[in-house]
């Protein structure tokens, strides 16, 4: 394992090591089978068995009990497909959803409802370079709108949402990037969905937890594949699920429950992002580009003072074993992804030939 | 390698044992990265040789030369989400899909273009339980049809085109069930789709071959994410895809490669067929359902005498290590899937297990 790099790429991410062991060890019988849980039915009692322990894994991870009145889907097609299923299921023309936009991904969720002609700008942040979240009352809902669309955690411009806002049509979010990172407001939610390639898995398998009286709502003439009713219908058994990526995911939501569910996390999450943000602050060499007040929690975006000591550093750390630190190619600069799954010493490692880079070059 | 069951699952089906063993030992650390695969980005370098890999041996296999004219997109959802790409970006309601139903598959195919109110039932095998596929002069091309669609491989009924037809309009294939199976006479086809789960490798991949002068033709207001231009501009890196499916599926690629190409994997999966419909044909106790002129390479469905001894039959050989027999739950009796993967081994286990059974219970 002291080969293994340190790895902050932001998504698809790492993933636990002691889950990756235990996959492969798995992988060629799993679960006693004497067959690969990738060449099992999908409606094998075998996948059903994996299928139901997520899904109790999950609603145990968010505190929901008995008639907590959500659905919880396993799809395909990431989180691009739901910023279109979205607004196919829950708008209109004349009750179009109402999109505050904080990044590169609200602004794809908003198109894809303005190509259906029910999609509403709530809000932007794209003068302010997508560096700060709206404050409370900073933003207005839309009277009328069918629901408002907020991304929790930009990836980009690495900020997060502190707290869910309170709304008066659903909250529809994209979590793709924070979801399980720390306890959710449930009570908020109509619908929450995320790509599991950050959080959660490996791609290919994109979460839907949906608000059961949100579920029906499609018009007539919607592809039955995209109508959410389709899949509640079918127990999520529509057509073939990605069975191999949802057992991973499986795995993953155990071991988030082994190291103490979401409050556990979060205090891992907080410690390592403080440890980062805390050399970021006390140094004048590295600066942190999110407004601190909308700094994420799971990527942290900063910048040297030059694009050449930039290059220099992404490079240097990558020779030192640890990579994905290049900022997204429409923002530049560096940025760390520190997701759940990321161990603290990563971290560390990174904290320190952060410390070392600045003595010999700052 | 003795307690791994003969799996003759419909799908998610058997891999190849000699590949799944590859997968196991780079689960950890893919091609000297020190990561998995899983955790690498989609744009990484890594995953780029990768993907173009897959790329090169399709069409390499497909025996396709440069300015061949196809694009590969790996996609997610499934055929399930091709039913409704298909007519999205082709049809119209003046220029209906004209489809060949020879099957339950082909039906929900049928069914996603009628939702958008540009589907035509060309043929239907429905008054013969689908059990024969139409000859030639059978059904007729609708004048003006955008795109003929057909089903390749029937999975329930257990049928199979001999070839395919020649078209007026673009041909669009589901071949979700006997993709490489053998060779394909690319001249013919528009669209060839199919999820992996079959013959490819895992679930949760979908392959889509689209002729490039089809690419394009998607109205104005369908979404993004459906609309399959935006794939092809974005090399097919639009949105994440499923990393690992399709690393898998270039490991399977090479797997067919070695084994001859698809005239070598032909070869075989005859050879299995042959041994399986000889040993039903030879006895009065077996009874195919399909057609014998219909009759599919993959799917190898028949009766018992009676319905209780098709379950002692199941139950038996479930004892002895071959599971997947049961015919789908839509028509009763029993179905040996029988996939490129399949080894010859377990053909041969099942033909004895057959002759051994008609002794007992004949």
């Amino acid at each position: 394992m002291s080969s293994r790099p340190h790895n902050f790429n932001a998504g698809p991410a790492v993933l636990p090591f002691e889950v990756m062991e235990e996959v492969r060890d798995a992988l060629l019988d799993t679960n006693g089978s004497g067959l690969s849980v990738m060449e099992w039915s999908h409606r094998s009692g075998d996948y059903d068995a994996v299928r139901k322990e997520v899904e109790s894994s999950f609603f145990r991870l968010l505190g929901l009990g008995a008639d907590h009145g959500f659905k919880l889907l396993l799809l395909q097609g990431g989180a691009s497909l739901q910023f279109a299923m979205v607004p196919m299921n829950l708008a209109t023309v004349d009750r179009p959803g109402s999109y505050v936009v904080t990044g590169s991904w609200s602004k794809k969720a908003l198109g894809e409802a303005n190509r259906l002609g029910c999609g509403h700008e709530a809000w932007t942040g794209a003068g302010t370079n997508f560096a700060k979240l709206p404050a409370h009352g900073d933003w207005e809902e839309r009277d009328g709108a069918s629901y408002v669309h907020i991304t929790t955690n930009n990836t980009i411009s690495g900020t997060q949402w502190r707290g869910l806002p309170q709304t008066q049509a659903p909250l529809v979010c994209d979590m793709s990037s924070d979801i399980l990172s720390g306890p959710i407001d449930m009570d908020r939610i109509g619908i929450a969905y995320a790509g599991a390639q950050k959080n959660l898995g490996p791609a290919g398998v994109t979460v839907v937890l949906i608000r059961e009286d949100l579920v029906g709502a499609a018009p007539d003439g919607t592809p039955a594949i995209l109508d959410y009713q389709t899949h509640v219908k079918a127990d999520a058994l529509y057509n073939t699920p990605n069975t191999y990526g949802v057992y991973l995911m499986g795995r993953v939501l155990a071991w988030i429950e082994r190291l103490g569910g979401l409050e556990g996390i979060r205090r891992r999450n907080e410690d390592k992002a403080d440890a980062l943000y805390g050399e970021i602050d006390g140094s004048d060499f590295y600066r942190g580009t999110a407004d601190p007040e909308s700094r994420s929690m799971m990527n942290v975006c900063f910048r040297l003072p030059t694009e050449d000591l930039e290059k220099q550093f992404i490079g240097e750390a990558k020779d030192a074993s640890m990579i994905g630190l290049k900022g997204h190619r429409s923002v530049g600069g560096c940025r760390a992804s520190i997701y759940n799954a990321l161990p603290p010493e990563s971290v560390q490692a990174l904290v320190s030939f952060m410390q070392e880079f600045e003595r010999a070059n700052g």
